[in-house]
């Protein structure tokens, strides 16, 4: 544990339903030295995406200047259910619904280092806790608004995943016991609410009954078919980009899901009084006004008392939160 | 610290908006050694609130037998927001809207033994974490369901009331964001809906209009008017008593508090992963089949993982959860 410099870089992979993000990582700094981008293209099954990991790692190895021995560990924190001690993806269906992807195993060997593996959005946490808007937080949550809304609890420095892991999951809690269904099947959860892909699913529909939107132009010039179901059509960047305008549907749907997440928020403030709530994730990385929004909701509907105390803020790493998190995880592989 | 028996007993006092529970407790295991009730009678002000909990407090003592000298200490835990360092209950809209009531100096002085004072969720928590249903748990939410719905988490078996001392509270969870207005101010909160309150409201406005059942009859009985607004008429009793004979009405309004439990529950299951949950308080005690109503509701809507593994109980210690836990609290100011 004293070899000089090697001690100080760790790999972080973020390895999201899209891509792939791997970055070299001062781990005294939080800095970001280098990174590389692939596509996951999961359809090429397990053993391919196991190949453009590597690839993704050595690629920002080689664009930072440095050799495998160069850096301590490499943490990957992936969008799917986990199992860390065996450094495996169990199942993940953003991952084109690939299973036991053995990562940590396949990557140790590639690259003769230590390898740990933690899901996206604890990936994500660990990186706003140690070098973003969560840092000196003894009492965090960070909530993620991206195609789900993924969440996660910090107390004094550990997360806090609960003893069945899904402990700090916002998406979640239930805010309306008559309301709408959840992907996971369960009723009035936050997610049906305020995820991008609830905002998209309701963003289409009204596209479809001939609410004027400029949305429609933006999503003719896509190419993006509007009549079809689903809800993955409507990127954060399109949502930027109708928000910037002053799309008036754009704009009611996402004051919409602002609200949801401001009571959902105070629901967790009057029954965790967490100290800090950190917002990030692709929509409020898209969308920062999103913050504004959802912060006087929450502490109106919070309790007097921890509604004034909580601070609510935006995230700070952006992008980078997953493959700073994923290198501090790393980093605890080793040593442990 | 080392006087022999004089270590083993402590007093509690439970401060409940009716009535004052007095009991001298075997600190060891729990036991009950004898107690002593008082109406509370917060209308003839603190001095006299006051004297009120001293008298109950020695007659628990002279009926167990025992000199002030015997017990180590004293807890009281009480209905109201309490300043636990100074002794202090600073405002407690259940004690007649009394406020600044310094019941640590007042008790220490008259029983010559150290005081400290919580609240009476929290008192009875901590109760039946070490003589109760709570026992061995290192992550358990303790609901109680009566005039309110209070709640208390125990970590590792501290009390973690937060940074603002609302963590627990689970009836200020947000089960539905367009839903009923709540005695706190706040919106769609679970007490709106599952407390005693709640469901005497929704009786009396059912028994307005008509609709038929045995809590009419039930309520003349006892000379209460149910023509006058307000959510205290039908006490506990009452409710277990129409429950008993079958009675329609009671039996769906339960149903329907049962549902909003359920739900809160799950959402908090889900949030939290709590690996028990203890259901107590007047209502649960009078009716204890609510915990078999609640309890399939929140594993149905609870995540799977963590809705298979967390347990729901009913509370063991019953009424004297309260004089049980506020000992226990009591024997915490004694060598800290």
């Amino acid at each position: 544990m004293a070899k000089g410099e090697a001690q100080r870089y760790g790999l972080g992979i973020d390895l999201g339903g899209t891509k792939i993000l791997a970055g070299v990582i001062d781990l005294d700094t939080g800095e970001v030295l280098a990174t590389a981008k692939k596509k996951t293209k999961t359809k090429q099954g397990v053993g391919e995406l196991l190949s453009r990991l590597g690839d993704a790692a050595e690629e920002a190895l080689a664009t930072a200047n440095l050799k495998t021995g160069s850096v301590m560990s490499v943490g990957v924190a992936a969008a799917g259910q986990v199992d860390p001690e065996r450094g495996v993806v169990i199942a993940a269906p953003n991952l084109g619904g690939l299973a036991n992807i053995p990562i940590g195993e396949s990557l140790s060997e590639r690259l003769g280092l230590p390898v740990r593996l933690g899901n996206d959005v604890q990936g994500a946490a660990l990186g706003e806790l140690h070098f973003g808007a969560g840092r000196g937080s003894d009492r965090l949550l960070c909530v993620f608004v991206g195609t789900g809304v993924g969440g996660a609890l910090i107390t004094n420095g550990v997360l806090d995943s609960g003893p069945t892991a899904t402990a700090g999951e916002i998406g979640h809690l239930i805010v309306d016991v008559d309301g709408r269904f959840c992907g996971c099947g369960g009723r009035g959860h936050l997610e049906a609410y305020a995820s991008r892909t609830a905002m998209t699913r309701r963003l289409l529909e009204e596209l479809r009954r001939g609410r004027p939107s400029i949305l429609r132009d933006l999503l003719k010039e896509e190419g993006i078919d509007d009549s079809a179901p689903g809800g993955t059509a409507i990127r954060s960047g399109l949502l930027a980009k109708a928000v910037s305008e002053n799309d008036g549907l754009t704009l009611e749907v996402l004051h919409e899901a602002a609200r949801y997440l401001g009571y959902g928020l105070a629901s967790v403030i009057n029954f965790y009084n967490p100290h800090r709530i950190v917002l990030g994730g692709g929509v409020v990385e898209a969308v920062p006004s999103l913050v504004d929004l959802v912060s006087p909701i929450a502490r109106r509907e919070a309790l007097p008392v921890p509604g004034k105390a909580v601070e609510i803020i935006g995230s700070k790493l952006g992008d980078n939160a997953g493959i700073v998190g994923a290198a501090i995880l790393g980093s605890k592989a080793v040593g442990k």
